[in-house]
């Protein structure tokens, strides 16, 4: 038996962050595919493991973990390399879990699957226009913040740099351009460079989506 | 001088959030207006407080606090009524704050800008009609967890009650008809039954906003 599950599937950046940690870590873990697109987290069996009817959720032992930022903060604590070294950075790290939950991952990933999962005949333009400008200026607001600093909350990588870039490896399927980010770029392409790393699309099961499972 | 000093504006739910701590500790603070709509918080002065640009701001003697969570944690430090009596509530209340800045509060708060804040000719009708589904979908999550909890996180009222009611009493902004969700109504009126409380318009100042403001 793995000593972590996760129940996850590959197009979820939620996901991918705890994916990414227990990855980075060498842990001894399994992901459990979630079948996200045919309705998996609809189901009475799901919402028992999470009320909220969201992935990712950590199996470790008895325990049953959601919210990514939870699971990251548990993770921290088990792999103290990705976790805080005082009070402040502990601190750091949570303003900057908590601004990526606000700000930054729930425009984008509520973009990407506007733009990229909804059947054509559902997509919004206003939507879609209204989150493209607010998850461009959460771009800007990390692109200033790593101008001056190589991680986000500590002069390593902690949970919060986890956290912010969880979507950020989709980067095909948002309308931005990562080129004018340098400094998310270099940022990125750093983590991309650990031991461990893989692309979400390989790390996590269930890519390329089957088709009809959208419509 | 006063022990902490919040800055802050009658209409942010996310001041209000440890606004309302403050209050309810019956802590040494005093609120330091914000005057966001006439545009303090672009300026260079409020942008070396927070380079986010956002309000709240807490200084209690040397420290500078931004982020609704994690002022709330800082302060469930120092009054500890307010914060976990184990590990698991701590969990329990980092997963619900989460889940407010993720779920919650991003969009019920934008949408209530979009319906009230914004001119009327540069209001979006699909960008409403989508924020106003997702709020909708979440106080159904909160309204459901309610049903069988008293609070939101633990047995007794934590900082992740003060997080989500954040903006849940300026009810006659939003279009949700809040007899729909009675549970959420119940809790939100024993929080009002505690000593201190007062409603964001009588706690903190800039209410009503001065005519000619919004255009």
């Amino acid at each position: 038996v793995t000593e972590y599950r996760l129940r996850c599937f590959a197009q979820s950046g939620n996901a991918y962050k705890p994916a990414l940690a227990l990855a980075l870590a060498g842990a001894d873990w399994e992901p459990v595919f979630v079948d996200y697109f045919n309705g998996e987290t609809h189901t009475p069996e799901f919402r028992e493991l999470n009320p909220m009817g969201e992935v990712p959720v950590l199996e470790a032992g008895e325990l049953r973990l959601s919210q990514s930022g939870v699971i990251l903060d548990y993770l921290s604590q088990r792999f103290p390399d990705f976790g805080p070294r005082s009070e402040e950075e502990r601190r750091e790290i949570l303003r900057w879990t908590l601004w990526d939950n606000h700000k930054l991952t729930s425009y984008i990933a509520t973009l990407r699957f506007q733009m990229k999962f909804l059947p054509e005949e559902r997509r919004q333009p206003e939507v879609i226009e209204f989150l493209t400008k607010r998850s461009d200026a959460a771009l800007h607001v990390l692109d200033r913040h790593l101008f001056s600093n190589e991680w986000i909350a500590a002069d390593h990588l902690t949970t919060a740099d986890l956290s912010c870039v969880g979507y950020l490896y989709y980067d095909h399927e948002f309308p931005h351009d990562f080129a004018t980010f340098p400094n998310i770029d270099r940022w990125r392409r750093a983590i991309t460079g650990l031991p461990g790393w893989k692309h979400p699309y390989d790390l996590m099961p269930g890519h390329p989506i089957p088709p009809g499972a959208l419509s």
